[in-house]
C-alpha cells in the first residue's frame, strides 16, 4: 500500500523475536540506506519493549554509521531482542504509539517473524506512521518470500554439528536422534536432513502428530532392518514440538519398544547464534535498503520479501496469514533419497 | 532432447575440470539413484583422461553404495579431476567413444563447467549413448542455471578469509587489496564483497579492462577521500583476470602514483576446498538425482539446472554460448551500497 | 619396564571407549613409523570387541599405507570404537589372549581412556605380548600427560558453541546454563569457562556434590545482583555429572527458587566429534610414533605421556589409579576472573 | 627487577607491532584485574604512536568494564596497532616519556613482539614507571615463553587452509607450495607442516639459505621420486623470507629445472586475524592478569612468559636478546615421519 509520501525525517528501527544472524547486517543497511536518504534512524531497544517500557525507551538512541561500522558479521543483534507480550494489550499499543509521536517517527521498520509482525499491524491500526517489516527468523516460516534473514545460517550450523555428530555416530555404529529448531515448520529440519544425509526426517511436512504409536512400530522396524542390513551410523533428524516428549522421550519409546539403543541431541540455541552466511548477509542487505526503499516511495504495511531472486513487496497479512510450507519438490526428493537409501546394503 | 528410450543398464560417471565443493555429493547422488533403478555406475578417474589414457582407463570401476558412502561433506573429488587437452583433438575424442562403447555405456554423465561440456557436445557427435552434464565450478559462470555446485562454498571460504584479514586491516587502518577467483567472472566477487561489506568491488561487471589508467586514477582518489574523512580499514575484493599484472600490481601502482600504502592477498586455491556448505550439498543432490533420472527419461544432450529453486533441463549449448552475467540487481545493490559507503564520515 | 627385545614382526592395534578427535592421527602415525622399522600393524575393529567377537575378529587386517593416507584430519576412528564389557570377565580376556597369539601379534597398541588401559592391565597378566596404552579420550582425566588426544578438539567445540549462543543470550539479556562433557573430571568446564567468560563455572574442583542445596541458593542471589547491578547476558558452565538432574533440573530449581528464568543447553555429543585442532594432530602423530619406537625399545606397560612437551612413558598403573585434577592455578585464575567480573558495574 | 612498590593508581596500556589473535582477551584481562585493584587502565591507540604523535595521544582513554565486555573471542585489537619508527629516535622516546608523566601513568604494559619490546626497554631508560611486556605476536619467535598470545590461532588457521588446498591437490595429484607467515622463524612452519601431513617442511630449522642451489636439485629429485613411485598430492609448506623470491620464485625453479608443475599459495594475512582458539583465549587472560599482579608486586623490565604451563616473569633482555628455536624434539618428529613417508609404496 502507497501513501501520500511526505517528507520522511527519521525512522524508528527495533528487532524483535528470536534473534537471527543476519539481523545485525540488516541494521547496518537501513542505516547506511538512511543516511544516502538524509534521513536519521532512531534505533529502540528490546523488541517493541523499547516503545512501551520507560527504562527502555528511555535508551532509544540516533544511529550513526560509526554505530554499524563492524557488525555485518555479527551474529545476534545490537539494538537487543525480545518478546513483548505488552503489545496484546491494547494499553501496550497506545504506549507504542505515543512513544512514535513522541519522538516524530514517520516510518517504523521492524524486523523479525510473525508474531512481531503481528504487533507491527496491530499497531498500524493505532499509529499514522508507515510500518514496514523485515522477515528475519531462523524458522524461515514466512509465507511469500523465498528466504527469511537468519535460515541460512541456521542450516549451516546444524550440519556442521551433525558433521561432527556422525564421527561419533559412524565410530559406534550408533543410533542418534537430532533434534532440529524450526518452532512449527520443517524448513530447517529437511534442509539439514538432506545436506547431512540422515537416515531418516521427522518432520510436520511427512508425518502427522496424530500417527504417533504407528510411525514409532514403523521407525523401530526400519531401523532394525538397517541395522541388519548394513553396519553404521543411523542418524534421525527430527523437528521441535513435533513428537510429544521431543527426542528424549522418542529414545525411550523405541528403547521399550524394541531394545533399541540410541542417543538423543538437542542442538538448542547454538542454532540461532554465529556470524552469519554469505546467504544471510547479503540477503539482509539488500532487504535493509529497500525497507528504505519503500519507505521513501510511501509504501506502508508491507514485508519485504525475496522472491526468486528479486526484492518486492508483499502486504503483511499475507506473510502472517498464510503458512509457508517446505517445497514439496524438497519433501519429494528427501522421500526419494530415503527411499533409495532404505535399499542399501552395505 | 530426448532419444527413444531403451533399458539403460551402465552409467558412465567423472568429474572435470577444477574440482569443486559438492562433486562428491552429486556423485553419491548419481550412484544412489541409480541404484534405485537397478543401473550400475562406472566411475572413470582424472576426468577425460579416464577415457583415453589407457593407464587411467584400466582404474575406472563400478561404483558401490560402500564408495559413496561418507562423502556428502567432503570436499574434492574422489573421482580426481583434471583437464584433458587430449579431448580438443579428434584421436581423443575417437579414443574416449571407444572406451565408452567397450564397456558398455549407455550414457555418460559429466560434473564440470563450460569446458567439460564444450568435450561432452564434441563426444556426443561421435558417440551414441546419451550425455548430461550436470554444472560443477565455483565459478558460477554457466548460464540458464542459478547456481552451480561449489559456488556458495566458495563465497563463505571468501567471506571467512576477508572477515579474518578485516581484523588486521581494522587494528592497522589499512589498505588491503585481496583477490578472489571466478575466471573470467565476477560472481564470487561480488558476492564476497557485498557480504563482507567490501569499500571497493573490482570486477567485470562494473568496470572494463580498456579504462585502467582512468580506474587506477579514480581508485587512488576514492582512498585518499576515504583516509581523510574517516579512519578505518579499506578493502578491495578484485576479480582474478580482471587488472593486468592482478593485486600485486596494483598494490605497486598505487603506491607509485599516489604514494598509497596496501597489502595484497591473493586468496588462492583454499577457495576450491573445504566441506560443502548446505546449499551446495541439497544442490549436488538434488542435481544427481535428476541427471539419473533424465537418463531414465531418455533424455540427452542437456545440462541439469536449477532455475527459481525448480529443477530442470537445459541445452547443453545453452549453457555454454551465452555468458552468465551477475545479476544487474546485485551490481546496483553493491554500486547503491557503496555509494552509500563513498559519503561515510565515520 | 622393559622386556628382553626380541625381533618385532606385528603390532596389533584398537581405538576403545569414547572416540576422540585425532585417534585418527595416531593410528597414521603408528602405521607409518611401524612401516619405517618393517613392523606390520593389524587393526582390530570395534574397540576390544575386535580380539573377543568372531565376527569382529574375522574384520581384523592389516593396515597399509594407503589406509591412513588422508585420515589426519578426520574426527572418529576409522577403527571404530566400542565398550566392550566382555573384557571385566575372565574369559573374555583369555579369548582376547587367543586372538593375539592367533594372529601372532608381538605387541598391542590401544588408543584409549582409563578403563581401556585398566583392561589393557589385564590383559598383560595373561598375554606375553608388549602393551602400550596411547591416551585418547577428550576428558583429559588421565594422570601423569599433560594432554589427552582429543581434548584440544573438545575444548574448541565448546568455545564455539558458547560464542554462539553467548550472541542470543547478549541479544536477550538471558541467563545460560551449560552442560559440558568431561565424565567425573572438570578439565573441559574449567578451560571452557576462561576462554569463553563464562559468569559461572561448575564443576567437580570448586564445589562439592554435598552441598548442592547451599550452591543453589547461592547461584540464585549472585545471578540476581549480576541482573540488577549491570545488565547483560549471564553464562554458566557446567560439568556433566556433576549437579543431580543436570542442567535441565537446575533451570527449574532456579526457576522455582527465586523465579529466575534460564535456558538449559546440553552440548552433548558435538563435543566428541569434528576435525581435530593442531595441537591434536601434533600431539597424536607424536605419540603414535613414540608408541612404535617403545616397542621396537622392548618397553611394556606403558603409556605414552606429554610432560611438559616431551614425550615420556608412564607405568600404566600410574596414569588410571591417580586421579588427574584440573590444576589449581587455572581453578585459581577462573576464580579470580570471576572475583573481578562479580564486582562488575556495567 | 622489583622496584620499591608505591600506590599504584593509572596503567597505561598499548598493542604493538603486528596483531595477534588474543591481544583483545589480554587488554579485557588487564582491565578486569586492574578494576579489582582499584587501577585505572588508559589506553593509548596505534601502537607507540599513540605516545608520541599528537593525533593519537588525544585519542587515548580510560578503559572500562563494558569496553571490554564481549571482545574476548574478537581478533584484532580494540587499541589498534601499528610500528612506529619514532620510537627508535631519541626525540620520540622523550616525546613518549612526556606523555606518560602528563598522564600521570605509574606503570605501562606493551602486548606485542620483541620490536615492541625493545621499544619498552629504551623507553625504561628515560621514564621512572614500570614497564612490562605481555608476548603477543603469531610468530612465537620470543625466548622464554613456552608460547606466545596468537601463535596457536594462526597454526590451526594455517591447517584449515591446508586442509582446504588438500582437497584439490588430491583431485589433481599435484604439487602445492604453500608459504607461511612466521618473520625469521619456523613455528608455524613446522607445526602446521605435522598437523598437516605435508609432505615437505621447508624452513630455517633445517634448511640453510646458502645451500638453496643444491636443495632445489634435491627437492625436485624428492618430488620425481614420490610422483614416480604413488600417486596423489604433494604439499610443500615454506616459511616467508626462507628462499629468495619465496614460492612464487620456487615454482618457477622447479619448472626450469625439471619440468615440475606446481602452484604456489602465500596464505598471507589470513593468519593474522579471525577468533582466537582456547588455547590463545586462556593464556592472554593468564597473562593480562599476571600483568597487573606484577605491577602491583612492584615488578618492572619484565616480560610475562608461560614456562610449562605456569606462569612467571622473565627479564625483557632475555626475551629479545636469544633467539627462540623450534623445538629439536619437533624437528626431529618431521624429519622422522618425513623420513617415513619417503618410503611411502601408496
Amino acid at each position: 500500500m502507497t501513501v501520500a509520501t511526505k517528507q520522511i525525517k527519521r525512522i524508528g528501527l527495533l528487532t524483535s523475536g528470536g534473534d537471527a544472524p543476519g539481523m545485525n547486517a540488516a541494521i547496518r543497511a537501513v542505516v547506511l540506506a538512511a543516511h544516502h536518504y538524509h534521513i536519521d534512524v532512531i534505533g529502540f531497544v528490546h523488541g517493541y519493549n523499547g516503545l512501551v517500557i520507560d527504562e527502555y525507551i528511555a535508551q532509544s538512541k540516533r544511529l550513526n554509521l560509526t554505530d554499524v561500522n563492524s557488525i555485518i558479521h555479527q551474529g545476534g543483534t545490537i539494538l537487543k531482542s525480545a518478546r513483548c507480550p505488552l503489545m496484546m494489550e491494547k494499553s501496550g499499543l497506545h504506549q507504542a504509539s505515543d512513544t512514535l509521536v513522541e519522538q516524530s517517527i514517520d516510518a517504523l521498520i521492524v524486523i523479525g517473524g510473525d508474531g512481531s509482525f503481528t504487533g507491527l499491524l496491530a499497531l498500524q491500526a493505532l499509529w499514522q506512521g508507515q510500518v514496514i517489516g523485515v522477515p528475519g527468523t531462523i524458522d524461515n516460516d514466512l509465507a511469500n518470500t523465498d528466504f527469511t534473514i537468519g535460515f541460512s545460517t541456521a542450516v549451516n550450523t546444524g550440519i556442521e554439528a551433525i558433521d561432527k555428530i556422525r564421527d561419533t555416530a559412524d565410530a559406534f555404529e550408533r543410533v542418534f536422534i537430532v533434534e532440529l529448531m524450526g518452532r512449527h515448520s520443517g524448513h530447517i529440519t529437511f534442509n539439514v536432513g538432506i545436506a547431512c544425509a540422515a537416515e531418516q526426517v521427522l518432520s510436520f511436512e511427512n508425518f502427522s502428530q496424530d500417527d504417533e504409536e504407528a510411525k514409532l512400530q514403523q521407525l523401530a522396524e526400519e531401523i532394525q532392518q538397517a541395522q541388519q542390513s548394513r553396519h553404521g551410523s543411523y542418524i534421525i533428524v527430527m523437528a521441535e514440538n513435533l513428537w510429544s516428549g521431543g527426542a528424549t522421550k522418542l529414545v525411550e519409546q523405541l528403547k521399550a519398544l524394541a531394545g533399541i539403543e540410541c542417543t538423543a541431541c538437542v542442538l538448542g540455541h547454538i542454532q540461532r547464534g554465529g556470524s552469519p552466511v554469505a546467504k544471510d548477509r547479503i540477503l539482509a542487505t539488500k532487504m535493509g535498503v529497500c525497507a528504505v526503499q519503500a519507505i521513501v516511495g510511501g509504501e506502508t504495511g508491507i514485508m519485504i520479501a525475496e522472491q526468486q531472486g528479486v526484492m518486492s513487496h508483499v502486504p503483511l497479512e499475507a506473510a502472517i496469514t498464510q503458512g509457508k510450507h517446505v517445497s514439496s519438490q524438497l519433501v519429494d526428493a528427501q522421500q526419494s533419497i530415503l527411499a533409495l537409501t532404505a535399499q542399501t546394503q552395505c
